[in-house]
């Protein structure tokens, strides 16, 4: 069972926008266009973006590298994001009980995020703490698109089954409020459909198309559930840094609307 | 090999205080004497303990949880502590490339920390952007000292091996430049026993005695190596919250020498 609050809201705004995209927010100074901070430019890239995407996804990392004002700057760009569009705080967090409360408070009351990633290395008590906010979402780390997955996520276990498929399992178990989720590359779809059959009514949410080069038809077809959703595909570099010039932000709605298209042509 | 840089700082640390005693701070308003905010709390306890510790480890998601002058706090707070202090930023990050990077600037570069603690569950090249800093450095979490540490650190491997046991030996692996340790939690000696075997010249970080109930003297006999050294102690609670009355910092600062006094007993 999905959770009503949290997959209501990511519902209305796929079926609104008729759209599985989201777009990843990693504003890199290096690669943003001349003349842009990193609230003008993430500001300029949702406004021309948001009719073609589900969610959006900030990395906090790319935001706490800016010092003190950092969350300032975090904050304002929420609020530039249309609120009936979902908001995922790409964070990967993972520790435990009294650290994981400060943290959800951080991501959920104070900056308000509808999700948070999260690390499973640290088991249940790690988690918990996200999950008991039962209108908000919690994307489990499962098998990610990075040439390191294969370092621990890949190993087998003594029962034959991968370290990520016990991942996917354990989550599963622990999704009785309906408010968990997965992170699963779109660079491996073996493992992509394995998790989908494993996980079936699961929101799955999918790095790695584009500039990681996972297969947009490929990616699609594992992912999406017996209704053709359940799947948030995620898109970051394409998109944001489609253009280095003054007309950037026309690139970015141009490349999100061909993504949002296309990935819709295999749904 | 240790790298010299991290290594010599921290091994001066515990030769002037003749301590392997780290300081967690947790700042937790809840808990927190009354009259006292983070940075004032903080900044006594530092001031109370300094001559007892060789480290201290701000744990990042209390800082977060202040909102937008999270990180101006925590600045004010590290620089209250003595330069020859060895500073660990507990933020247990974990993300790829281009994000791990900007994660390294801001706990490295931006907030001067010596060291980060990191998860694993990514792979080699979530390491890589922190390891690079040759002077800096990591603290892998390998077998935590949580409850939830069962759901996966201690799943078995094919070959026999736990989960732990490959990330101790891939961090060994990888440990080319030096500057890699581990998170090891007290709650479970005998892992701590295998680590140390496995890991003979890592630094071993150890959380969990105190208020998780980590026994001192199995822990310090486990976690030594050779020369009664190469391991830092944390306790958090136990003498942060050692008192809510106006002589906190007093209280923190005998909890401080007493928990010292004792982990050197067994040395």
């Amino acid at each position: 069972m999905y959770n009503m609050t949290f997959v209501q809201k990511l519902q209305k705004a796929c079926r609104k926008n008729n759209s599985l995209l989201c777009v990843g927010l990693d504003p890199d100074p290096a690669k943003m266009p001349a003349g842009q901070d990193t609230a003008s430019f993430c500001k300029a890239i949702i406004k021309a973006t948001s009719a073609y995407v589900c969610a959006y996804k900030p990395n906090l990392a790319f935001f706490e590298a800016l010092g003190d004002n950092g969350i300032t700057i975090l904050k304002d760009v929420l609020k530039s994001i249309p609120e009936y569009i979902v908001t995922i705080a790409d964070a990967k967090r993972g520790d435990i009980g009294n650290t994981a409360t400060a943290y959800a408070k951080a991501l959920y009351d104070d900056l308000g995020f509808d999700c948070v990633t999260l690390s499973p290395y640290m088991g249940y008590d790690s988690i918990e703490p996200f999950i008991k906010y039962h209108n908000k979402g919690v994307f489990l780390l499962c098998r990610t698109s990075n040439s390191g997955a294969a370092d621990f996520q890949q190993l087998k276990i003594q029962d034959g089954r991968f370290l990520y498929e016990v991942v996917a399992q354990k989550a599963s178990e622990w999704n009785t409020a309906g408010n968990i989720g997965l992170v699963v590359g779109a660079t491996a779809p073996d493992e992509l459909k394995i998790i989908r059959n494993m996980c079936s009514d699961m929101i799955l949410l999918v790095p790695g198309v584009g500039a990681q080069g996972g297969d947009i038809e490929k990616t699609v077809r594992m992912a999406i559930d017996k209704n053709s959703q359940g799947v948030v595909i995620n898109s970051s570099r394409q998109i944001i840094y489609a253009s280095k010039e003054e007309n950037f932000a026309q690139k970015a709605a141009m490349a999100a609307k061909a993504l949002r298209d296309e990935i819709n042509q295999y749904r």
